[in-house]
């Protein structure tokens, strides 16, 4: 059962609202022997953590991580996991719960306050609760143990994401006017500059106007050797896209050409094959390095769209819970673009998949890797 | 963990190969006392049956569903569910193994044999095995009972898919001028007349050709109440996210408003709320009827993209199991718009993600609907 | 989830009535390139057919297993496993269900149909339908499975279980004075000739008086490597004690020493250790080959009591559906002692736990075995 | 997959060392609008807390639980679960690290010292770390909240737990001659005031020797309605005895008459049936409430045997890590007999299963008990 848990052998349990006194998670399966310190985790955290621009919420929040268990000096005395549970605390600073008193009754649109009242009959109102993107900051940390896991195992493993996509302006199409140097160089983790330029005069009229938009974000994993993936369900893809549609305010995943795919003939999606050093090697990747739900060795490639997000100054129409209508406005410390946060979450959930993925491989074939040809 | 289950309290269970004896499946979890004949589920194998018409695979399948298991007169004489597991099995008739033979050493581009030889050094060519989208017909099947388990429960429930996209030819964005009673007149399950015909000479150019097309689907439930999912990893959402990209050749799926959603500002992206009869209606549906995972009392809405065929007549470039390099041309019998065929498997799939939640939702509240406002 | 499936790498879901047309199992998760016959699972099969002497059901099921699914032949020629489910059916031949309709609408003391009644409102009552030890047939097939996973990792192993008391009369405590050699000797699989023969005439008595009686078993594994096992709550030991319990009839499950532990103090208790070509060993197994739930390398040694068969001649007070009380007689052709069936069914649930436990111990570790010492 | 997770929809995850900052657990799927604080937790903490008299270890916890999430007031103000997860934490207080200094290297034989080391290759040697008796804490925390749950839905249910043996020496057979309300009287909790008194006497005599001793525990369930239960394989009583088995040093399990039901007669052994106020009732309760893996409204009954403590004062052979032969002595501070800290483990583990497969009923069902006769 799912719930609040994710994966099957790599599995991550997150717990905490917005506004409790802490949030974190329980990384259960983590093989042992790992080097693994709080600075580890740390650094993904800075990647997530809000407060840091103009374009993100003013919740100022420290996301300092905490290990309560599961690691222990090895003989040289390095800290590593030991196989057992990891418990990591995030503890709430910076909570303004009297930001929200005055929507306590009422249902926001576009938030989930309407169906998690409509299921539970109860709901901690406070900046949304256990629905509030904050839950992700546990993902993340969870997802730094995942890259850890992937490495232990496959050495050199690169995950990362880019936001291509902010409202209706985009990166361009290909990639190779792309540069992931970049990305750290501005503030929307963008892979091209000058796109990167006009976001920021876009993004500076939605936040003035208290208006928000959505964006898409693309997330690839190098390094994944061909054979990950557990057909019929269990299937690479297929994870990915539950994971990503998972986060908060996702609403459309792709992988490889994703909805493209079926403007395609048969002839131009066929990723051709031809031999180099004694390597199966793919002339394309239009399936985004996922064949039948089992990895190719290719680049594995998704992409997620976020909507815009849904507190806004404009004015909605709403109900509350005694079930008269009335209207709405959502003050409080919020993102103009919450896309642009949840690239480090959809590298976190892709690292979580393929962690996941990589111990079920072992599992079932004693390798971590796929069989070579010609044998 | 998953491998070739499905779902948690409703759990489905596929085996089989395209070209071995017989596929079926393991229905699990199925409430007792519900009425089901083998024509119930027959009913619903029609839609898929390949050989029906010229666009699809000229393979002769009668698809016969025997139900080998977990059904009982009740003290009125009336068949029903008697709550054990319900075992389905569906003989292959008009296999074709030799139409084989020829690629049995051969990766064919865009299909999944690479893959499976990575990671299990050994395959069923015939038909692809396993990979085979013939496996859907245990999906079908599967689904037909899921639609049972919610009628059962919550009384009239549809569930009903459209091909809404063919190869790059869409039919109208705006659903006020499909007509979903067409739907069954012509061959492509399509709810737009004009669009049907378009498709017919388009499609008859492409399988004249040798080549293939792509395709979206559209799924959509009426009647599924407010409150069903289960945040934070089993939202509604997220798991049909992965129900759909399970599907073979899918490549992209959506919820609501989907990819587009990044393009819009928060003020529309916001279901407004109002109240009519006493219940709360919202005034439009770009979430698709999901919030934080959560189902609203709307129709969910989801779309999923099916790749073209990757079994067409033009040579395309591979290699072997020697690790030589070579060319592949795949005969036999293929859909020249396998997406087609893809539209009951879509609804099946989100049948079953529906009474799987359904059951889970009844499971924690204790209710299978949401709560009332006002009380 | 469980329902109707055991294992979580390693998964079997069985299937099927006691008088349907048939039953079977669908065996998920095993790895590829193991060959597998139907032979290979029939020889297991025979160890538990009915109606092999007068001391079993007089029931003539050939239990003939067929493979459906999951096989084809490799490189070599030879069938192998692909990775993909092992779908497997046994038909039901000799079905005599006219024997039961006079208990139809009555509750057999002993037996589940009040329970089942309780929760499901309907039962299959010809033989029990699915609470019928005739169940057991799939989980021998798929213990035949299991066995073939541990021989392809671990090499030989052996998995072997005897009874050891049949109502009040035990074998002999000390295991130096049993011959393993005799358990095919007698129809028992009784390791102790003179007790198998005391056996034979205290059977014969309850058979002939209508009566029956209980039995315990014990299973042994050896060439189980230590390391195996995943604490907290899927330790080799607990899996154990569910995978045996969930046997029809069995009222209590031990490991090594068992019940009788409590009455040990702590330095008779402690299996001491000392190294022996370089490898430690242990100068007593009182903790059955399981420590903190993980192998430690010696036999893994459990029991289990199954209770006396509750289809007795004997007239016992009972109710029926309308809520009278009335009284009844179980005809029909039933065990005098189940227990003595229930062996190759305690051998093939320990086949599937360690078989599942090993795949899991392989993705956790990337090893099949313990660590050695000083390294 | 289970791990450290245990349960299926009433789901919690255990993780901490014994030495470590901290332990806890994460309880998920617990249905909302439950009334919970820290006190509703802390009672039966104070039951299981280690240093309370002379016969269990001296170290002193005061086992303090926080809620670190899942509750809010509801609009009356009262503390409620929200239907998220709940996490709970234990600060650990009196950690005497150093204690554990000369036995790091060495395997303490009874211990699971020697299995950790073979899968993970690093222990945490600290009081076991995690194999320590000290995680069954987090057990009593969720145990608390499954009561909860059980008697939210069910009204009045009693789970109760006795040690009803100690070493050899066993309270007398007749339940007749029990009597609960001395539970609390004495430091056992034996229902049988003479017993008490003879096994302070003996505890004495195995504490002054710096040996253990070890017990049987019984735990019941009263008010559980009959229909729960999931067959074939997540059986009420297979479940019971795979959570008990997990317990730390538990080597035996029982339902209801359990290894002694292999000595009984078909008509002993049955459980015979009548009417009493229009609702069945049994006339004896062999099966200890639990035919064919399903609850039959009579009180649950189960047993466990604890194995004698294995930290000892006598020298017992051992090996290191180096493979070397050595001996040991475990001084730090130990329970003589750890059965009797068992007792409100028992119960917890009972509390959760019940509360687990409730769950599952009311999904499979919609109902919470078992369908009345006679309509």
């Amino acid at each position: 059962m799912s719930h609040n848990t994710f994966g099957h052998l790599f599995r991550v349990t997150t717990w905490g609202e917005s506004h409790g006194p802490a949030l974190g998670c329980v990384v259960d399966g983590c093989p042992s022997g790992i080097p693994l310190t709080e600075e580890d985790i740390q650094v993904w955290m800075e990647k997530r953590k809000p407060g840091q621009n103009k374009y993100t919420t003013q919740r100022r929040e420290p996301d300092q991580v905490r290990i309560l268990s599961g690691v222990f000096p090895n003989a040289e005395g390095v800290q590593v996991t030991t196989g057992t549970p990891i418990s990591l605390m995030i503890e709430n600073v910076d909570q303004r719960s009297k930001d929200y008193g005055d929507i306590k009754n009422k249902f926001r649109p576009g938030h989930a306050d309407y169906a998690y009242y409509a299921k539970y009959g109860i709901r901690d109102y406070r900046g949304g609760g256990r629905q509030s993107a904050r839950e992700t900051a546990a993902r993340v940390a969870a997802g730094a143990i995942a890259r850890k896991v992937l490495e232990s195992v496959l050495g050199e493993v690169t995950i990362r994401g880019a936001l291509v996509q902010m409202g209706p302006h985009k990166v361009p199409k290909s990639r190779t006017k792309w540069d992931w140097g970049v990305i750290n160089d501005n503030p929307f983790w963008c892979p091209h500059a000058e796109t990167a330029d006009k976001w920021a005069d876009y993004l500076d009229g939605i936040r003035k106007a208290g208006s928000s938009c959505g964006a898409v974000i693309e997330v690839q994993a190098s390094g994944i050797p061909a054979g990950l993936g557990a057909p019929i369900y269990g299937k690479v893809d297929a994870e990915l896209a539950g994971a990503l549609m998972s986060i908060n305010a996702v609403k459309g995943v792709e992988i490889g050409d994703g909805m493209e795919a079926a403007k395609l003939t048969g002839e131009k999606n066929a990723d051709q094959m031809r031999m180099k050093n004694g390597e199966p090697i793919f002339k394309s990747n239009h399936a985004g390095g996922v064949q039948g739900g089992i990895s190719t060795g290719q680049d594995i490639v998704a992409r997620f769209a976020v909507k815009p997000t849904s507190s806004i100054l404009t004015p909605r129409d709403t109900v509350d819970l005694s079930g008269d209508e009335t209207d709405i406005v959502t003050k409080g410390r919020h993102d103009p673009c919450v896309g642009i946060r949840a690239v480090p979450v959809g590298e976190a959930m892709m690292a979580c998949v393929l962690a996941d993925q990589l111990l079920r491989h072992r599992a079932q074939t004693g390798r971590h890797d796929g069989l070579p040809l010609g044998d």
